[in-house]
């Protein structure tokens, strides 16, 4: 009996349904956008072509895995049958009387769950139907250039399925071999290097302005937040450029 | 003159730089993809099939401002030399020494700024080289299944121009005293400086070891995101420095 949150409470993967699509190729972009996101259960309400679509799986890119496992609904109200929240993707319509909820809104909605969420998407011209958005508790809207609204199918479930995988563990931004900034000392041992090559080339004048002109090379050389080894390729730099540096014997 | 004045607190949009792009049909859709979130400013390294393409215009779906407006240069350096904060967008890679951010994140720094922005998207097939990303001070990486990363041209930028735009409607952060990083050409001509001081100092040996060091200079100095002024004080001790300096007249 462990006190951690328990598998179940995880809530499954939002349900992509396509109603009345009518190119297979935008079928296969759409697949080929959701498993980009980790998203692979597909509905096809009435395709107009049927299914399957020979145009699909060229389009999907390697995305079969989703168009295999599509499934095909005479409806959108047999499509959403064992969902719990449908969200209708529309853009921006007079008289809505639903709530109106961004891809980031709709994806937190989502990961809170309980239960499994199914989000609707129009034919590529036309758009969902009135009759297709009744079916929805929730309308999905993504903000968009007043002046040039101009999304495509696959754009569409794209920005939705971004949006849903940002809750999840593969949204982490990839571990990086960036380097921590060098310890204090090293970085003073620098500056205290640099400092006496422009003793030496006479850099600092008036002596009045002296402790200024430290101040503002140390800022400069602050900043960068260089490691360990940057610091030492700044002072292979240094070296090289050092009159004083013993060269070829 | 209907136009509302822009208070210069507000942070300029970013540019979106298409780096040797293949295809005038994905030149189209990047462009589509990016008015629908409010960005117009194109700029196209070196296209493969030169430019204006015919087979932009009708994939860019009425965005044809952006392509009317669209800049060529021959290089990357060309492209970003007024921009004081260069990404590169990048997928997973090995050995990287520059920070890696979400597109989220650099949306964020973007709009807190200060200072013109890019962001650098690869050729399709192959995606940005080594001395592409070398420019860049910030990596943009789309956080993806790690099982199935297929993200498009056109996708990549409709992924960061959505991001982008969800910082529009927010109140803009309090103006700060902090300088913007200088534009990317003074920081050319301070990187060409240390050079040819290096140069002629022998710094450059091995000779096949020779482009790879001067990546890493180039990395090493475009970390700090210097100042104008900073990389005037830079400049400054270099001059310093160097034995060609005419000095007491």
């Amino acid at each position: 009996m462990s006190d951690s949150p328990t598998p179940s409470a995880i809530t499954p993967p939002p349900v992509i349904v396509l109603v009345r699509p009518q190119l297979g190729e935008n079928i296969g972009k759409a697949a080929r956008a959701m498993l980009n996101f980790g998203l692979v259960e597909l509905r096809l309400v009435a395709p107009r072509d049927g299914w399957p679509n020979p145009s699909a799986g060229p389009a999907a890119s390697g995305a079969d895995i989703v168009l295999d496992r599509a499934q095909v609904f005479e409806s959108v109200a047999d499509a959403v049958a064992d969902c719990a929240h449908v969200y209708a993707t529309t853009v921006r319509k007079r008289g809505v009387t639903k709530p109106v909820v961004t891809p980031e809104q709709a994806a937190d909605a989502i990961h809170a769950g309980p239960g499994r969420a199914a989000i609707l998407f129009g034919p590529e011209r036309s758009g969902l139907e009135t009759d297709d958005v009744a079916v929805a508790r929730t309308i999905v809207t993504v903000p968009i250039n007043p002046e040039f609204g101009s999304l495509n199918l696959a754009q569409a479930v794209i920005l939705i399925a971004y949006e849903w995988s940002k809750g999840q563990g593969l949204a982490s931004p990839p571990a990086t071999d960036l380097e921590p900034p060098a310890p204090q000392e090293e970085l003073d041992g620098m500056i205290a290097q640099l400092d006496a090559m422009l003793d030496g080339a006479g850099y600092f004048f008036p002596p009045d302005r002296t402790p200024a002109t430290r101040r503002m090379l140390r800022t400069l050389l602050t900043k960068p937040g260089w490691s360990s080894q940057e610091v030492r390729s700044v002072r292979g730099v240094l070296s090289a450029l050092s009159p004083r540096r013993p060269r070829g014997g």
